[in-house]
């Protein structure tokens, strides 16, 4: 058994599961596990009003106009901040009226728990030229976690059209589109059938920080909000979130650096002679007949990357920070091939 | 016109509007319009992995013990930690079927727009002697926001069984309870037909951090934990959250400290002649004819107040930070009555 609880990997708790089954000390360990930055920038300094005041509106409304401004979203479109988008991914199907949604799978598997939670049906797909005709929700997660599959704008355009047409609606997850937004719909938001969402969190480093985006209809932003409640996002959230977004030259600098770890990481994996699937930026994901040995091994190894329960040969690795960590990883892979082929 | 818009005053932004309408630079404004402790302990250091890492399941189960130790809850109580009560007040009417709720009204205004908002029939209701006999649902802040009238543990805990019976439910908002916990109910909770609710921020004046707490049944709790969604709540909060409500030095301190507030507070508005309608450690509600003249005489110096709607002769002080700003309310209150009887 090398695979861990999958509900406490799901829960970004799996470094403390891997660490009371494969021992060593919390620092002791290198976590590739998740498609976080694993080099944030230094955080600005706060002042004591935004922890201490309920977060206000003015600052709510700075940290939307940069997600604007980041996203290339337009002035019609409505924006919501959220703690994180999988507080959005949760809250979504509340609002909506009992429907057929259908998830271009496999993907983060938090849509389809959302969707089933709040009693909606939900079946699973697996192209975008096959999406199910009864559907009237589609969820498209783009670029793919954890393959790194991509659609095209014109297609998942075409597509929110044809759902508005009969009153649905496409949600597209951009959680990992920040690096590379090539591929990005945020800027059609505003249209009838589309809900796009952004993190904060993943490109900038800041997953405990709790900070994400829908961009949406106004009407449908207004929903979202409602049921969220007041004051949803902490003021260090908003006040952080407004001066980043907001900053061209700092989401630059942010870019070029997961650049330069994801050549890295792509160096590495090559150099072990690893087959990658596909991946995003700020992960990639390898196909290995051996994957769960080879978790194991790494494991043993102090390095925590994730297992896929639905695809026992497939490991997602995340970026490692720096050239330091990559060397280790790719020592480690050297020795788990070893390992695992003895 | 002395009101300012009632959806910007719930949105924690008057002081935005008030600004607005009033002029003065934001350090100028003295803002006693909130319940929130306005002289909160220095934040602790926090490691840099709590901003960065997605909130660990070991981090969580440290803030829910302290929080457990804090409210005095019981080990069979189920608590779920959210990025502040509202939250909870937002996503709890949607994980409950269609039912009539009964709020003990005036009150918190957030409980009716949540349940409304769900589509549940709302009413109102002025006496615990009265609760109406079909509802299912019942709400009571204790102490209440704003008049500070309290309801007995004995009375509220009998209503509570008697939902429960029925496979209903008690919501006691116990937002303002920590600086007197004598009415507080969260140590039965666990058993069927109460939940509870604690709020971090308002005690330990950190409006900002967005942190609260359900104490339920589990299986209440699981639901709640499901609609929230994984990683609800920051990092940043929940090691904040972990150390001071783990920490019963610290909770007395800060106790201590709110005490000398309210003491302050209470001998500003004697010595300004106002009757006070009652109130908690946190606020004080005053009682005048012209309340919104009044309210309107403190803006012009800068001081911002809540009026209600509701009852436009009363004026919700909230406690000052220290002594100067107990002598500027006390200064200002004497001039805003010169003004408003001339």
């Amino acid at each position: 058994m090398t695979h861990l609880d999958a509900a406490v990997l799901q829960h970004g708790g799996a470094l403390d599961a891997a660490i009371a089954r494969f021992g060593g000390h919390r620092e002791e360990w290198l976590d590739l596990s998740t498609g976080i930055n694993p080099a944030p920038p230094p955080l600005p300094p706060l002042s004591p009003s935004v922890w201490q005041r309920l977060p206000e509106a003015a600052l709510e409304r700075r940290a939307i106009e940069a997600a604007r401004t980041a996203y290339d979203a337009p002035p019609e479109a409505g924006i919501v901040p959220a703690p994180g988008t999988q507080a959005l991914i949760a809250v979504l199907p509340s609002v909506l009226p009992p429907c057929h949604v259908a998830i271009l799978e496999p993907t983060y598997s938090g849509h389809r728990t959302g969707f089933e939670t709040a009693g909606h049906g939900v079946t699973g797909f697996t192209s975008l030229d096959a999406v199910p005709a009864h559907a009237t929700v589609v969820v498209v997660v783009n670029p793919n976690n954890p393959d790194g599959r991509t659609c095209e704008p014109a297609d998942l355009l075409a597509l929110a059209d044809r759902l508005a047409a009969r009153g649905g609606l496409l949600v597209v997850d951009e959680a990992f589109a920040d690096a590379d937004p090539a591929h990005s719909v945020a800027g059609a938001t505003g249209r009838p059938g589309l809900l796009v969402y952004r993190s904060f969190g993943k490109f900038f480093g800041l997953g405990g920080l709790r900070l994400g985006f829908a961009l949406t209809t106004p009407d449908l932003a207004a929903q979202l909000r409602a049921r969220l409640g007041a004051w949803a996002v902490s003021g260090p959230a908003l006040a952080i979130g407004a001066g980043w977004l907001g900053d061209a030259k700092h989401r630059a600098d942010v870019r070029a650096s997961i650049a330069r770890q994801h050549a890295l990481l792509a160096e590495t994996l090559a150099a072990a002679g690893l087959e990658t699937v596909g991946g995003t930026s700020l992960f990639q994901t390898v196909r290995h007949p051996g994957a769960e040995a080879l978790f194991g091994a790494l494991c043993r190894r102090h390095i925590l990357t994730r297992p896929f329960a639905y695809r026992s040969d497939w490991l997602r690795i995340g970026n490692a920070a720096d050239a330091a960590a990559a060397r280790r990883l790719g020592a480690a892979l050297d020795a788990a091939f070893g390992e695992i082929a003895a």
